[in-house]
């Protein structure tokens, strides 16, 4: 990729800035683990695989601070530092699945002194950062296959680089049609309320040298009857068992317009966003967020005061809708006759 | 209704400026005609009925100001007071229309001097007013009988009150039915990219006592799959001969989404708006917006800079998707099965 979301450089880390995008290109070095956390906090660094990698990242430079104790004092102060990190953001599971990861390698090595714990850290780091970039690698290859030369793709919400360590999951089958040679267009919903679309998934493409058009939400409907568009590529939060889908809002919708179109309709994914504990859509509880989020933007009132606002994060696509799952460990197909 | 969008006040004309909404109630007073076609092209008053009533009064107060001149000199004049308040906006068919209808009232008429002349436009312009108002009325009455007690109706963008000079088009039967003591939900599409749903629907709703929710417009899938929306009810632009509704962007995957919900889909309009001249919808000509308008918002960059964007004012959702059209003479099937 033509630019970096979160790496180590000497014992810092290195962090893309993504509030600033895409007005700005900013990265922070960040040398204080509470730094990282604000970063975290701040949404600095966003997407589930990204998270995993910034958690292993915040413990590292966190026990890089520790060092006028003896070992065994050190190892005890470590749980306390990793539950501060992972409570940066609660409900992201994949960061906290990042600093147990990290934290596991850690106390299972024979480490016999803080310099080769710490050292431990850093490597483990670096290896969850390696293993995603292998990982949206191999699902760029196993969905690039779906893509033909001159094709064009609609996506919502971002579900690329930017959301992992390496080519991200939606957009990776994109940047691997374009490394075989395939000349690949994109149309990037905006995704309201937080414009994900617009802000991310528009910037990183053109960054690689995609030809991408924005598009309001409600657009997806017309350039899709206008015959512009040759399949949907999105990605996922999490699988039912059945095969329902949970992912941004407005992926539904997406999904029924592609139906009616007869446009293949992909989700692309690491294997193991596969929920083995849910079983059907309707199980997944839907959040709500934050009224403002739609009634104000940059300051300026967009609806009335007090008007009542209805906000799911996000939708759940059922698997009747899906033509297939493209993932790391090759493609499923959907129930999408 | 609760507010005004435009009225005759002695011989100055008042107009709510919308450009306001839903922040601040401003009405504005105008006794020069200028500064109505200013009020015209700045937005204060937009929506195809409410700009032919515009127009009208527009030239009424022009006229006032034309008297130290001959009764013939001033019938000279009046053309190019006429061209230049159609002008305001040349696109919008109604601020002509209304122009004309004034106009030729009042060279048809008996007017024998200025006084006479000027108080024929006055009138002019109050019959047509009062003609709206009549006529939203009768699409009211035709559309509240297809409402029942407790149901929740979905809308997209503005075709309301605030459009016309009575109570709307696609709102009307919801505040007929409202008037005959049906209890009626409404959820309101915010309507990117310039949010009239956001802005000016959820607002006259709740001048009016209407219990109304706000959306963004990829929600509107996910509240039909959810069972909350038993009917659609949107305005137009205009109609071709086969059906085909022309009228604000999104509307079309409102109309898809219907049909995959079992929702019905009607479309509200004046009987005029159907198009003797044009055959298809796919002979509507379609304005594209600025991308200015999806790519900063309030003065915040939303968008890499750059970035190509397609931006389509509106588009066409084909007959067959129609349950039927709801006038001012009546209700006309539509071809969907």
């Amino acid at each position: 990729m033509n630019f970096t979301v979160i790496e180590a450089v000497g014992k810092k880390v290195k962090i893309l800035d993504q509030t600033k995008l895409p007005a700005e290109l900013v990265y922070n070095n960040y040398d204080d683990f509470r730094d990282i956390i604000t970063s975290i906090k701040r949404l600095e660094i966003r997407g589930a695989p990204a998270l995993g990698i910034a958690g292993a990242y915040a413990l590292a430079v966190a026990c890089e601070a520790e060092v006028d104790v003896d070992f065994e004092h050190f190892k005890k102060l470590i749980p306390d530092i990793a539950n501060e990190i992972k409570n940066a953001r609660p409900t992201a599971v994949n960061l906290g699945w990042g600093v147990d990861c990290a934290l596991r390698a850690a106390y299972d090595s024979k480490a016999e002194n803080i310099e080769q714990f710490q050292k431990i850290l850093w490597d483990e780091a670096l290896a969850i950062l390696n293993e995603d970039k292998i990982l949206c690698d191999k699902i760029g290859v196993n969905g690039e296959k779906f893509l033909k030369d001159g094709d064009t793709i609609l996506t919502h919400c971002n579900a690329g680089a930017l959301a992992t360590g390496g080519s991200g999951t939606a957009l990776s089958p994109i940047y691997a049609a374009k490394k075989v040679g395939k000349n690949i267009k994109v149309f990037a919903d905006e995704t309201r309320p937080l414009l994900q679309g617009a802000r991310l998934t528009t910037w990183e493409l053109m960054q690689e040298g995609i030809d991408v058009t924005l598009i309001c939400d409600n657009m997806a409907g017309v350039v899709m009857r206008q015959g512009k568009i040759d399949c949907v590529i999105v990605g996922t939060d999490r699988v039912a068992k059945n095969g329902d889908v949970a992912n941004k809002i407005g992926t539904y919708t997406v999904a029924v317009l592609a139906k009616e179109h007869n446009i293949p309709f992909y989700v692309a994914l690491p294997y193991s966003t596969f929920c083995q504990d849910i079983e059907r859509g309707e199980d997944i509880p839907i959040e709500e967020r934050a009224p403002e989020e739609i009634t104000n933007w940059g300051g300026v009132q967009t609806a009335p005061e007090g008007v009542k606002v209805y906000s799911p994060a996000f939708d759940i696509t059922p698997a009747e809708l899906v033509t297939a799952y493209i993932t790391d460990k090759g493609v499923t197909p959907g129930k999408r006759k």
